[in-house]
């Protein structure tokens, strides 16, 4: 079989490998696709590399086909479609209070262990959710990433009627808007790059670019002067953290999607004023991959437009030198059995 | 009548004027006490020139008995022991979204407008709330602190067997911390001053210096390393903004009490990584201040160790040095009769 491995220095190798058998409780999946995450471009750029024990298979946003079971798994069996949620949560604790996603100890699958970017991949059962036949695997490598907006969306409390604006509008920012559509709601994504822009209204969606439309006055005009009632923060930049409080109107709940490495400057006063409420998000839940699996099988929103590019397992290093020369695409699959 | 009026430059003097009838809708109070707020202390160092409209009687946290009723007035007979929730929100609109508390133009009552620190006050009926012909008026002038309290616990939505930090052991902490403990919850203060420790030990509360003891490892220690459920930032400082997402565990609600003037530094990564919610809350509703009625009524709390000085109205001004130079004192009362 063929596996790639991040090897430090921006690099990665193909490698020939034998297949393993799975071990007890573990099933053997033939990988169809695997997405390229932000993540794992943060792999690539070295800034993971404390965390990442080279040489490694990176990639968790996958589809495939169960081709072997291990001993003592019952609910799967060789041919079943599944997904795989990366998390890890074997040493959850007491004090973990049962949110076991976030939970202390928390392994990330295809960071902390061996992940899917390549052509068989042996992975424990618990970690399976079952697809149906006639889910499409190509759609099914963006589950991952739509759970993390599907779990956004649902821990906002966003109801139909309600106007969402979505600050940055890369791919965890496009998914969040198209659940957040598809919840009833009404959606404005603020985005300064005008590629994405385009794509975006293309996809059918409603996005402002905030330093040619005064964003705030934007969404005032549109709400009959409510403003937000929730904010998704997935920029991870300052403007977006200045005008998250000013765009959110009373009561607003500003969801923080982004990973911000250091403190930054809030302005808390407008947290009191208005009784504001900050929710941090990480990942997903169970029930968020179960809504997403939904959603992809059900295919109604403009899920394909998000993948931009499909390229072949042996293509990874070209993979990711055009993703860090062309930061307008959106989302690019692997093909992990070419 | 005696009133006492702010003329700027940490000045007040003490006039006599006229009693007034109550206008169509208003009715007249006979002020019993009027407490010194942090807000009227505020006012008297000049920091609310702009807003204070000069000689003005300032003033909120009052009890008394109705004295007048003018034309209109239904709900409310001379001899009706009261006190007032001191927000305007005439100017509410659709876009306050029914937040009428918060509303954009509330106006508050004692700053935008005449406030209690008088002999007789006029106020419109429909920031009465009626106490019970037994209540106590003196503790009944710690109703309006002690909204803030209930308003402040309610909405962390914190039950018993949580655990509650609560940072800053000021007039506002002690409250919180008295609701929260009668909520059931296991509730740890966090002062500085050791003075303020000492009273908050006193009145049978369980208060640390965070400059003697790791309030972090502390915490842990006292919930089996699952940290704070609920905290309150009641200090507001810079100290508390950075061990409030330290000390807060998974899914931690963190509650913004504090009044922060500019921009702060917050770590968000925390707010991702454990999923915690900053939660902001304002004044208070209708039913904070009827389940503060019912706690001053029954009067189970260590409410009377809150008071620690009270003072004739004529003393005024040495009442506002005076808590200037003893920055240990808690609450102080204005008797508005003597
Ligand atoms: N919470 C989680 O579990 C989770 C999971 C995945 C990703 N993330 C985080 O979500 C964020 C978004 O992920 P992504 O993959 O979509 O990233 P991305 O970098 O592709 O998207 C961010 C977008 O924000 C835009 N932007 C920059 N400045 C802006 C501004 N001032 N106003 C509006 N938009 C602006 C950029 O042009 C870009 O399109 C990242 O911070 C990522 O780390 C969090
Ligand atoms: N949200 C509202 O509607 C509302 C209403 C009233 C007051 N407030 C605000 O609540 C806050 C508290 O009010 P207060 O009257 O009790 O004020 P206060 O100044 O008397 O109390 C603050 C306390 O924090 C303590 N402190 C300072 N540094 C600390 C640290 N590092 N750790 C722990 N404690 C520390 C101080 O010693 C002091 O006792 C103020 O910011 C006030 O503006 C808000
Ligand atoms: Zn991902
Ligand atoms: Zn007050």
């Amino acid at each position: 079989m063929k596996a790639t491995v991040y090897k430090g220095n921006k690099t990665f190798s193909v490698i020939e490998k034998e297949i393993e058998q799975p071990a007890n409780g573990d099933v053997r999946i033939k990988v169809a696709y695997s997405g390229v995450c932000g993540t794992d471009v943060h792999i690539y750029h070295g800034m993971m590399d404390k965390r990442v024990a080279m040489p490694q298979t990176i990639g968790h946003e996958m589809s495939g086909v169960i081709d072997a079971v291990g001993e003592g798994v019952e609910d799967y069996k060789v041919g079943d479609k599944v997904v795989v949620r990366p998390l890890d949560d074997r040493k959850v604790k007491a004090s973990d209070k049962g949110f076991n996603h976030i939970c202390e100890e928390l392994k990330f699958i295809g960071i902390d262990s061996p992940g899917s970017m390549q052509q068989y991949w042996n992975v424990p059962s618990f970690v399976l959710h079952k697809l149906k036949a006639e889910t499409d695997l190509k759609l099914a490598a963006l589950i991952e990433p739509l759970s993390v907006a599907t779990h956004d969306v649902r821990r906002s409390g966003l109801v139909a009627g309600e106007t969402a604006v979505v600050l940055g509008g890369g791919p965890i920012g496009l998914l969040v808007a198209m659940v957040a559509k598809d919840v009833g709601a009404n959606v404005i994504i603020s985005e300064v790059n005008e590629k994405r822009i385009a794509k975006a209204k293309s996809m059918g969606l409603h996005a402002v670019n905030p330093m040619k439309v005064d964003l705030v006055e934007y969404v005032k005009e549109q709400t009959d002067n409510r403003r937000a009632d929730v904010v998704f923060e997935v920029a991870g930049v300052q403007p977006a953290l200045d005008i998250m409080c000013e765009v959110a109107g009373i009561r607003g709940r500003i969801l923080m999607v982004a990973i911000h490495g250091e403190k930054k400057p809030v302005d808390l006063f407008k947290f009191f004023w208005k009784e504001l409420s900050l929710i941090g998000a990480r990942v997903y839940e169970k029930e968020d991959y179960e809504k997403s699996i939904q959603l992809i099988t059900e295919n109604k929103l403009p899920f394909e437009d998000m993948i931009t590019d499909v390229q072949p397992l042996t293509n990874i290093q070209q993979v990711f030198e055009n993703i860090d020369n062309n930061p307008d695409g959106m989302k690019v699959l692997m093909d992990c059995q070419q």
